[in-house]
């Protein structure tokens, strides 16, 4: 632990701040995203009848944000697809489809109804990421709200209250609770007399005891923000009991909750209606017919005047040779291929990891948390399973798909498992929270990011240490983000400072395009 | 102020309360409702051929839930209604409606296109409100998400750095950065040193680090978490400034955010697709042919076998005798008609108040708060427009109806002006969030619920003491409750403790089909 200062030194150190911050004031940046940013309108040289030719390596979103793009001003374009299906980490399972993690082969056997899908990759769209939000509008992707945080969901920790599920509500008002209460007992006026006036200092323990829900006398006595253990409606509400402050400490589960919904997850989020592939779909009915199939590269050689690219199609050796090469292939899998890249290419590429992540999702014979008055959200749990997601889509219809699994830290735990041992530990870990729920279960599919084929990983980790990036990753990093040679470009989230995220994957084309952009005039000059 | 007791005392207090409420441990209630309850099935005596007949005055929402159930069992009921259109304070504006306000009937000239409606009375369904819930399902009434808090909305109050509009995160980021930081300044493991452990202290103060996102030196320096003033993505994303802790506890508006969201607009909100009257459709698909509009009535009188209703309807008067009738014409409205009610029921009746509620809404020409990364939620300002809505769905179409003020307390303010200025005032209170708020609205409509005809007042009042419920009104409340003579029922959330939901609407519906049933049976017996 850090050293402690007294109050009166850090009520000083307050009034510092306020001082220098005072010049906020006159600018105050509004936006979550840089001032005044909007969406990027790429305006590239309309090359008309000059027939550039481009080759793209991977059908992930940045891969058809650069199809799409380069479609719209005349370049020829061609993408190479390993797999069976356009999409990369952008994938919604429905009935009939194929699940290729290597050893783990599966096949979806869920309702075939629209709503019956699970989005296994990218689920979510932050309402601050707006170039997605733009091509969603641009495509006619439609879209509705996601739900993340949800007061009616659960916590479960074994070591919370003997392990009884509680609701996120009752956990957050009674820590608010108690919170609000240690504040307002370390403060008095006479202590806050510098820097704050009698008045202000009111105003924050009103503030303090309004976010507590405090009694007059500044203790904290559970709260009807909780709800009602009784009545409430023809009747007298009758408090819930309060949970003991240790009680509410001991639960690390819990303990997030206080700052679960942060960052990207913060802002309202939005999932696209159908499933997130609507987004693929929106793009592949504009650039589909670019694309080949179970197309693998064998080889990369830039050379002065453009990019050769062998693939295997079928059995037979192709060879395509084009202008240009964007490439959205994981560096790790491409420091595989036959390439020709420059050494410090080739180290920034063997420098990137990639982030192992685990799901798993079941069917569900009826809507059963809509009982229990949850209408999407999470339910967080302390165990290996971490998270349960309800649907925020199909109000009342019959079933649902329920997220079963998120495991995004280390995802080895379920990994290692076979299927059947996998879907047992989930039913085991959601017992917990839904007495009922193996009963209710049905259909299980589960998935290894770091298993898929072609894939081999989730997001991309440029940094190692807690401290942030090094000078090294930087350089790496820039390295890795300019062009070889001004004709071959890597793109995806793995170029991005900001991974995980469909935005990142877009921003990454959008910079290579306009960096493409850049150098063809320069030419045409 | 209270007294306040030093912090040694205080965490002696707080040992003491975790003793007592470890009792909790056995049994916490799991529900934001009474444990295990479920919405009300009601199992009325099947009257089948009997032909018992039933007057309902007033259609809002309980006197159809009553039909509805009551024709369910055989009951023949007529309902009457003094106005145009059923649904009450449930009332959905869509091009071309009537906004029958006494002294200011206005025509909505909204677009006609489905998803250009405006929610004029109520607009959300919390989902543990699991009565109407219930009922959406039965008859099929599409639900989807309301988005009632959104961190990209704004917070303006003129007492905030100069009336500048900021963003609901950064006021919501900096000050619990601000209270984390007062609060791990004012605990040192020594001090805590009883009741809790070490282990314990530690653990809470690395839970108000994570709240607040300290430092590690316990310091708030200002959080990614209110997004970035640049970069982010492609670059290293670029903290935006703290506010000043003083600027922050200038804003009434501001400090409402940190508890803006309790109580039942805490749990997930839902909304029927299409405007909250589809609700009242699902209804009327079932007893629409026995809703006689325009019909007024003009006495009641409880008799020892039924009740005698009069009522005019073309300029024709009109007598209807039944042998039950339920009653929710707001009571301050029926105690000018004529009846033969008993003395302390009518005391009872003229008791309660109503609420004033006043709403406005304009049609925008173009969905500018989505390029503000705004989708749904509420702006909140210190002025008298109060609050702006955005809707939370038809996202990304060219246009949408937006809530330009919401005041629920003192509606009287924009009452009393005339039409034009109260359009005039939203525009200009609005211009302070949106610069170009007044270009981009069109077609406003407003609506002073005191003011509607044959309402004349919003959610009903029972309470005059900040104190809450006295012994008295406790009295008068279940006089009303119970029937005259066992024939005549008043309903409605005016017979609720938790009026202005429509659960409380459908509540008293059941409770008093509860009662009648009881008494059926009994004379039956």
């Amino acid at each position: 632990m850090s050293k402690l200062v007294s109050r009166r030194e850090f009520l000083n150190l307050l009034a510092a701040t306020g001082g220098t911050a005072a010049a906020l004031k006159a600018g105050a940046a509004l936006g979550l995203l840089p001032g005044g940013a909007t969406a990027a309108t790429l305006d590239l040289l309309n090359l008309g009848a000059s027939n550039r030719k481009v080759t793209i390596l991977g059908s992930g979103l940045s891969g058809l944000t650069v199809a799409y793009e380069l479609g719209k001003y005349g370049y020829d374009c061609t993408i190479l697809e390993a797999s069976h299906r356009c999409g990369g980490r952008i994938f919604t399972v429905r009935h009939g489809d194929l699940i290729d993690e290597i050893g783990n082969r599966q096949y979806c056997e869920f309702d075939d109804e629209p709503h019956m899908y699970f989005n296994a990759g990218a689920a979510r769209i932050p309402s601050i990421h707006r170039n997605v939000l733009a091509y969603c509008k641009e495509l006619g992707v439609e879209l509705e709200v996601f739900i993340n945080e949800n007061k009616t969901s659960y916590v479960q920790d074994d070591n919370l209250l003997g392990g009884k599920a509680i609701r996120n509500i009752d956990y957050t008002t009674n820590m608010r609770g108690f919170m609000a209460e240690l504040l307002a007992k370390s403060l008095t006026i006479e202590e806050m007399n510098a820097p704050f006036t009698v008045r202000e200092a009111e105003t924050l323990l009103g503030m303090i005891r309004s976010f507590g829900d405090l009694g007059e006398d500044d203790l904290y006595r559970g709260s009807f923000r909780a709800g009602y253990a009784a009545g409430g409606f023809l009747n007298h509400g009758v408090q819930k009991d309060m949970i003991a402050f240790r009680d509410l400490l001991k639960s690390q589960a819990g303990r997030g909750l206080m700052s679960a919904n942060e960052g990207d997850t913060g802002p309202i989020l939005l999932q696209a209606v159908g499933g997130m592939d609507k987004l693929i779909q929106g793009f592949t009915n504009h650039v589909g017919d670019r694309v080949k199939y179970r197309a693998r590269v064998a080889s990369v050689h830039v050379r002065d005047d453009g990019v050769e690219v062998a693939y295997d199609q079928d059995g037979v050796r192709h060879l395509i040779k084009a202008d240009y090469c964007f490439n959205c292939i994981p560096t790790h899998i491409m420091t595989g291929i036959e390439h020709n890249f420059p050494a410090d290419y080739v180290t920034a590429m063997k420098y990137v990891r990639r982030g192992t992540a685990y799901k798993a999702a079941f069917q569900a014979k009826e809507r059963f948390w809509e009982q229990e008055d949850i209408y999407g959200g999470i339910t967080w749990m302390n165990n290996p399973s971490q998270q349960i997601w309800y649907p925020s889509h199909g109000i009342h219809k019959a079933k649902g798909i329920v997220l079963a699994s998120y495991d995004y830290g280390d995802g080895s735990y379920h990994t290692k498992m076979t299927q059947r041992a996998r879907i047992e530990a989930h039913l085991k870990d959601g017992e917990k929270v839904h007495p009922n729920y193996r009963n209710l279960l049905e259909k299980p599919i589960t998935i290894a990011w770091h298993r898929m084929n072609h894939m081999l990983g989730c997001s991309a980790r440029w940094t190692r240490s807690r401290g942030g990036w090094t000078h090294d990753e930087e350089q790496m990093y820039h390295h890795l983000q300019s062009p070889v040679n001004g004709r071959h470009y890597f793109i995806g989230d793995q170029i991005s400072m900001h991974s995980a995220w469909q935005e990142s994957a877009v921003m990454s084309a959008q910079w290579a395009l306009a960096h493409l952009d850049r150098r063809v005039r320069a030419e045409l000059a």
